[in-house]
């Protein structure tokens, strides 16, 4: 992966999280020649394997072990690299080993952005609890002091990825992400989610009206076919020499 | 300036605005190959030519006389078309006519970015009436029902350049835009406001200030050389194909 | 409709908002016996008719009168009385005397609720417009000063119905309608919209996705089967004997 | 009045506000020496005097005349001067020469500090209207190129006074005023509102309550025996030398 | 308590706020034939026990004794069971222990709804911690894979229950509760907090004005006739079929 | 110190913040009679201390050592007393034994005042946690239970400095110091810094931009010679006698 010029970090909390939020951006990204890397911090064992623990003679292991592949499976269809924490889920927490642990992979990955969770939401605490962590991850990692000599992060860019419920968890998106021609990868790879799959097209809507008003935000007259999108909201003020 | 492939629209509340809060974006994105134009609602004549009139002998006439030619003078120097639509300011008010006269300007112009005020500020009333005003002539010149068989406008990003006391407008930059490069031409534009003279060393202090903390969210090691910036806030999302 | 027991009102800035936004609202208290009534400022004529004014050789009476129709016929499908105030779109603009007559409606009708549009809409002014004037009137009918003598009406819990874009309109629903069993209804009034076919699709994505959240809302183990719903934002607290 | 070295001015949207909501800060500056100046835009005469309407055989006129003379009693127990712009009210709207006519006594008055309506009320629209009105007025003042040669106003402190349901008006107050030395004096102007006589009692409840909360916030071990309080919002940051 | 049909969850940071903040939504759901369960989390030894500590020759397990004893006196009266988790107070912190034991309450109340303290407090740290233990408890006892087997809770609605300073807390009640019919046992249980009694008529004038807001929500006209009050805020939407 | 009559207190998550944020409060209420004490939680060691790693052959004690005597001696300018905690940044952790020792500085200190950073810092994750920290030592301090017999803290009103790009911060000042006087002592103590020269010129710029916003808070007709200014956002209300 370090080999390739550019790169990018997700940081899910739980295994699946990054296939419905940011499976586009993954995808297209990839495509666009970029090495993005994937940590997920727990399995979502407790909290998001329903339909596995209702089978029954289900343990723990079992069910990480089922989410494993399914989020490998994923990931290699979005054609991204994928490292699992097993930190555990409902609740999630993290100590400072957790937090070193994701700032050497700061350092190592050096990302050109970071996609992870909303700040807030009311329904799921592991979540912003992943962005905080993420976020002060990033913020060890730029700090000269921490392991000295080693080659600090820069200031990469910081995304929300969609939350289920957005007005409730105040999140409001300021970038609006044409998925439209990598939308079949970002399918396979949701299809990969067997236990979840009263999801499959509940993301898949999530997907066209974000479209719909990508397209709205461009202008009905434009040329630009777009068709699936995903919403970003940014966490730190865009640098940039263009306004257009 | 309809042959040049892109155009910019700059709504100003009085003839001075336009160079000490987007005076860098004009001359960037003139220098771009950009035809940029400027409406001057009006030539703040009473609110903000406080030098003028304690020099005595005054009359609004002279007053306006006098502020028409420093924008010219200015924009002239920015590389940017200016037109003052001479409505009046404190208060300033805006009728139906006014408001179609700038739907024509938006139909005219077919901006690919648009910039005005912030939405609020507690210490000029006739700022957020501009930002209103230029918001709802954008949605009138996007209506093929107002004057049917002309060319629409798209969904240009409207922006609020940066107001005196931001905090206090509830005014948060997303965007800061790196202009180093036209510094010299922004200085010397501000140097047409004669009557404000104790400005123009405040605008140097906020554009390094700016400089500064966009250096900061590219990440102290990078090799950009930033020196000074605008901020600017953005008012709909932003559609892209990249994050980074 | 005096004779019925129990009314509900709603205001549409355009003839067809009431239809995509509270169609299932509408349909759904008829049926419990409701006598609703609508109001509709314009016709959306200029705004919301793209694809009548296309066709080309229209005028904004031809206009007016297509969306009269469909707005009409949408009505009657939902079980609701509906007037036309025809005081134009974009720009809508309510006078004092419009207040009043928006005044009057709401001593007529008396209604045990209200629905309007959101309180802001940085993509349409007329909503946030229609909204202000529908709370004023409401203010008007509750004066004992107003037309003294007549019978004042009491403090009918007003509702935001969902703008298009609900989070950059600072829109958050508190409450989520179940529509399902009216859902027939709502997408044949839907259909009456034959100029907006486009919205058609979205707006049953938009009823499928608050209705996923509502099911959420009440507990995944939920014996009720919501499928579609609505959300709507209140601007009052609600007064009541029971947190169930 | 313009005698007296310090002024302050109050802009009451209805005959009765001053007397509820700042009753105390102008007993209390009063008799500090200072000169308060008070305006009612209206008598209140449609929307606050629903005891006077149920009398029967009333006119607007009636009810005018009725409402006046109780505030001019309650401006002489508080020791202030008032005067009536008799603007109307329910719905309250201001033209330019209420404007002007309010930017005047600024002018004349120089005040010192202004409390007015907090910016939002979804309970009653004519409370932000004076709200904003006060503000722009004590802008036009500020202008040099208003009325050329008069004397300008200065930046005095603007404060909201406390709305009915404060939670509902987004009003957070950040000052809270002791008010217990001049409590007599507020109360006896309180009684001059015969026509709201239910209020009695839920303002001195307010004051209580606020008299309670100003004691926490200076500790509960300090030696100031504050009962009753008035809370404001400011709406501009204070310069001060000292932070305690 | 597990036969009856309904059941409620309080959780008290410590052991007199569900007297003070809740004690008429619990004596008025006791008396709906609800079984209301009470969580103090401490005793409010340190923070809230004042005058007992002034008495001298006090000890942190005799105020405890004393408190324990006015809070069970006065669940007594309201109707409801209550225990103490005894976690300590001035700091309360709570561990995955305390976490998994409120979870194990929930799972044996399976509450109709919850109540808690605001999500924010800049007085009392403790009390938005009790909150949001509260929340991450529920989501942990919604999840089938913590202590696979048992019965998950569905998605009661929470509630905060208001604060001392509302405003400072950003919170804003959109539920005002009728609480007028049992307003007696809400101040006989008042009562039992020997310790606070300065507190006693502060909630009466609580209750007083909710009261009088309840009764303008509803409208001045209404028949209903409400005297006492309490406010809530509501954490999540309300899925209904009416909205009246 | 304690034999003085006025105290303040303030707590700097790392050793230099005190001096570029609240030197100038520092300096004006030292030389006002007030015994100012700072607590530094940490040395920046990690975080802040960039210059001094870049040297190489460093350690983390050195570096230490480095910022601690500069920090001496920026207190010494400044007049007031310094105290480290040194419980380390990057990241900063606090646990009950650090408020505990918090606690105690605020009982035997006694401040009239205290200032700290602002509550929300998406670059800086060290700050808001000492001013979460600080607001808890308050608490705790003011708790009759909390080492019962000492003499609690009353009410101080709590202060947030600007931190570094304000706007991302959610910060908003509602407090502009005046410290021109003071300026040379705060510049002085600025120069101390010798391994963050390059922040010297941009928070003199800070000072600049403060101080003409302050001018224009007390109106630029003002006799008051306003230069230099430092912003302060107070978390609680003011308790006052007098609005102007």
């Amino acid at each position: 992966m370090i080999n390739k010029t550019k790169t990018a970090l997700v940081v899910s909390a739980h295994s699946a999280d990054f296939v419905w939020r940011a499976g586009g951006a993954i995808a297209l990204h990839t495509q666009q020649g970029y090495a993005v890397h994937i940590v997920c911090l727990s399995y979502g064992e407790r909290g998001e394997s329903a339909k596995l623990w209702r089978k029954g003679e289900m343990s723990e292991d079992k069910v990480k072990t089922a989410r494993r592949s399914e989020a490998e499976a994923a990931a290699e269809i979005l054609g991204a690299s994928v490292e699992f924490f097993d930190i555990g889920d409902y609740p999630m927490r993290a100590d400072k080993e957790t937090l070193f642990r994701l700032a050497d992979v700061f350092r190592r990955v050096q990302p050109e952005f970071v996609l992870s969770h909303s700040i807030k939401d009311p329904y799921n605490y592991d979540h912003p609890l992943a962005m905080n962590l993420t976020q002060e991850a990033r913020i060890i990692a730029q700090a000269e002091g921490y392991k000295p000599g080693e080659k600090i992060v820069g200031a990469p860019p910081v995304y929300s990825f969609e939350p289920h419920q957005p007005e409730q968890c105040e999140w409001r998106p300021d970038v609006l992400l044409d998925i439209t021609e990598v939308w079949d990868k970002k399918y396979a790879a949701i299809q990969c989610m067997a236990g979840q799959e009263h999801l499959w097209e509940y993301y898949t809507r999530v997907a066209l009206q974000r479209g719909v008003q990508a397209k709205r935000n461009v202008g009905i007259a434009s040329t630009r076919n777009i068709v699936y999108a995903e919403g970003y909201q940014s966490l730190f003020p865009r640098v940039t020499e263009n306004l257009a």
